[in-house]
C-alpha cells in the first residue's frame, strides 16, 4: 500500500535493535484518516470472503479494527491481557510471548463472544515474530470458529512470523512488509525488490 | 442519548458492588455502528468548539476515540499506562488511583503530540470517580493546551467525578448519566427523574 509505504518512510523512526517507531500516526497517536485508507484497502484484500466478526489485541490494535469494522459492518471484539493466573471458564485464553519484554502473559475473551458460527478476520498493526497473531488464531479455534484471515498494517517481514503463518495456510494480508531497515539505511520495503 | 440508554438497559448487565458491564457493546465487544451514533452526537454537543485532538486511554477509550474523531477531522492520542517507575524526559505524566483495583498507575502521553496550539477533546467510555479524566485534563494542561471539553459515554451519576470536573469549569457532555442502579432495581438514567 503506497500511502502507508510512504508515511512510514517519511514519519517512521528506525532505532538500533530492529526497533521501528509510528507512535506518530499509528500507536499512540493515530491518523484516523489514514486509518481509513487501510480499513478500504482491507476490504478490498478480503473481499467476497465471508466475515462475522473482527477480532484484535489491545491496545494499539483497537483503533485499526474499529476504523476497518466499518468496512465489513461487524462487530469488533478485542482479545484482553491479563495479570491474573486465574482465568474463569467464561473464557477462552492462551499465552502470548513477548519477545521485546521478554515475558509471557494471557490474553482471554469471553466466551459470549466468539462461537462456531463466527467467520473471524483477525486485524493488527504490527507483525514481527507473530506470538500474538498466534494467539489470536489459537482463540479463533478454541472457540470453533473460522479464521477468515488476518489483516496486518506493518509486517516486519524479516523476522519469521509472517512466514510461518502464512505457511499454516492463513490467509495473512500485511499493507507493508519491511524486508531490512537500519537507522543508516533507513527501510526497504518487500516490493521495491 | 435514548438509542444508548435503551442499549444499556437491553444488554447492560447490573452487579453487586455498582458494577455495570457493557461488555457485549462497548469494551469488549464493541458496535461499531453505535459507536458512530456515539461520535455524532458528541460532534453535535461540541458543534462550534475549536478541536484539534482527541485524546483518551488506552484501551477502552481508544475504539470510540477514534470513531468519534472522524466527525471532527482530528487525530486521536491515547495516554498510555505504564508499569516503570522511570518516566522518561520527553513524556508527560501523572498517576491515576483506580478505585476498582486500589491502585496507583502512571499515564503518559509524548510531549510530541501535545503542544500549547492543542485544544483537546477528551473522549472516555466510562466516568465514575473521575480520577482517570483527572489524569487526562492534567495531561493537557501540563502541556499548555487547552480542554476544549470532555465526551463521555456512560458517566455514572451517583459516584463524585462527573460532578467534580463540571464545578472546575470543564464542559462535560455524558450521554448516558446513570442515577442509581441495582440488580434488583435496574437502572434510572438521570433524565428518567
Amino acid at each position: 500500500m503506497e500511502l502507508l509505504q510512504k508515511r512510514i518512510r517519511e514519519d517512521g523512526v528506525v532505532l538500533p535493535g530492529n526497533i521501528l517507531k509510528v507512535d506518530s500516526f499509528l500507536n499512540h497517536q493515530i491518523d484516523v484518516s489514514l486509518l481509513n485508507k487501510i480499513g478500504e484497502e482491507f476490504a478490498r484484500r478480503f473481499a467476497g470472503i465471508p466475515v462475522t466478526k473482527i477480532l484484535t489485541i489491545e491496545a494499539s490494535g483497537i483503533g485499526v479494527a474499529c476504523i476497518t469494522a466499518q468496512y465489513f459492518n461487524v462487530p469488533v471484539v478485542f482479545a484482553k491481557k491479563v495479570k491474573s493466573k486465574n482465568i474463569g471458564t467464561d473464557l477462552f485464553h492462551c499465552e502470548v510471548r513477548s519477545f521485546t519484554k521478554d515475558t509471557v502473559y494471557p490474553v482471554t475473551v469471553s466466551k459470549m463472544y466468539l462461537s462456531a458460527e463466527d467467520s473471524v478476520l483477525i486485524i493488527d498493526d504490527f507483525l514481527a515474530e507473530g506470538s500474538a497473531l498466534d494467539a489470536l488464531i489459537r482463540l479463533v479455534r478454541e472457540a470453533d470458529a473460522r479464521v477468515a484471515g488476518a489483516g496486518i498494517v506493518i509486517e516486519k517481514g524479516f523476522q519469521k512470523g509472517g512466514d510461518r503463518i502464512r505457511s499454516q495456510g492463513v490467509r495473512l494480508e500485511s499493507l507493508a512488509v519491511i524486508d531490512r531497515m537500519s537507522p543508516e539505511e533507513g527501510i526497504v520495503f518487500r516490493d521495491d525488490a
